[in-house]
């Protein structure tokens, strides 16, 4: 995934000329805390945020240019850099929106940390079934309801619980991929007790085949 | 994992009856662009952005009191609710910030998206040398080489590219669960690879114990 894919192409700008009262205005009307500064060729000069608008408001300064960043304090990205770069970008610099640039460097979009949010928390709602429906796709000759007993089997050796393979089934169509990592308590825990399961589900469908 | 871990406890609050330049010039100092409007008891009233600021220096509205959101129309949490809750009100709500409650209704912290995003992302900057390794530790008796080897044939299936052992290990250990899910096209695919793996690298201990 791309920088451009997650982007917000209808972001709001201002130019370096303008009064900060109207940039005020502009801002407030559409709902945006940060706002590029841009030159006539929409390349990136600076970057104003609410914060310096209220402290411009309260010194009577007049223009944009007056209380913006300059381009070079600015974290930025391209359009084409991979999403995760605008991740990591995002969470060290500890900023809520980051202009995107292309490769003439005029902006052509701006990375919002909710879209951010929104992309990533994407992933986990995905429904804990949907791995273990991929699960029995992949492991040729393994049915659903075997796949289900071996996870029944392995969540009792696991955590001392009896449960039962319809239990489990009801479990997994449930809950997300964000709970289950949550619940077990992170990633590789969650990974390891799938592949117990495989492991387990795979030994029976061998033992079976030697019958 | 709950929401009272991944909040910010070092927040920032103003109170109904405070001038809003002296709330500005708060805001502006910690760089908040939202912050909580808290009773005497620290109970939530109200909500103010920067933007509701700008607006009020340019109306020469005097009290905060005069700008904020009332409480009933703000999202927020609890500090038991599962952190997940704020990441899908974040998502669904498209804001930067949101106030946690106690059971006395205090405010005792507030959630901010870019915490969001670097808890997510932590997600994503595991290594996925770390989910092999739970593999060699959950597989007894599969030693990591042989895991690599498998891995080899697995994407050399799977993809037509014929890649060494080595170069397998090397790929696993420069690259991130986040990039491996944006390479492969999604979670569900990255666990049928994992899954594909599993299953050669079992039926080949199996046909070992046979001999």
């Amino acid at each position: 995934m791309k920088v451009k894919e997650i982007m917000d192409k209808e972001f709001i700008a201002v130019n370096p000329e303008m009064d900060i009262v109207e940039a005020s205005i502009r801002m407030e009307s559409h709902k945006k805390f940060t706002t590029p500064v841009l030159d006539d060729k929409r390349r990136l000069v600076g970057w104003i945020t609410s914060l310096d608008v209220t402290r411009g408001l309260r010194e009577n300064h007049k223009h944009v240019k007056d209380i913006m960043h300059s381009k070079d304090d600015i974290v930025h990205v391209h359009e084409d850099n991979p999403a995760r770069y605008a991740v990591l970008a995002a969470s060290q610099h500890k900023v809520v929106s980051i202009p995107v640039l292309d490769s003439e460097n005029k902006v052509v979009g701006v990375i919002r940390t909710f879209d951010i949010v929104k992309t990533l928390s994407s992933l986990y709602e995905i429904k804990v079934s949907n791995i273990f429906e991929a699960m029995v796709r992949e492991l040729k000759g393994v049915t659903w309801d075997e796949l289900m007993e071996a996870s029944a089997i392995v969540t009792k050796r696991e955590t001392g619980k009896r449960v039962t393979a319809k239990d489990y089934e009801q479990r997994i169509k449930n809950s997300t991929f964000g709970e289950a990592i949550w619940a077990t308590g992170g990633l590789e825990k969650f990974f390891v007790g799938l592949i117990a399961i495989g492991e387990l589900v795979i030994a029976r469908k061998v033992a079976k085949a030697r019958k």
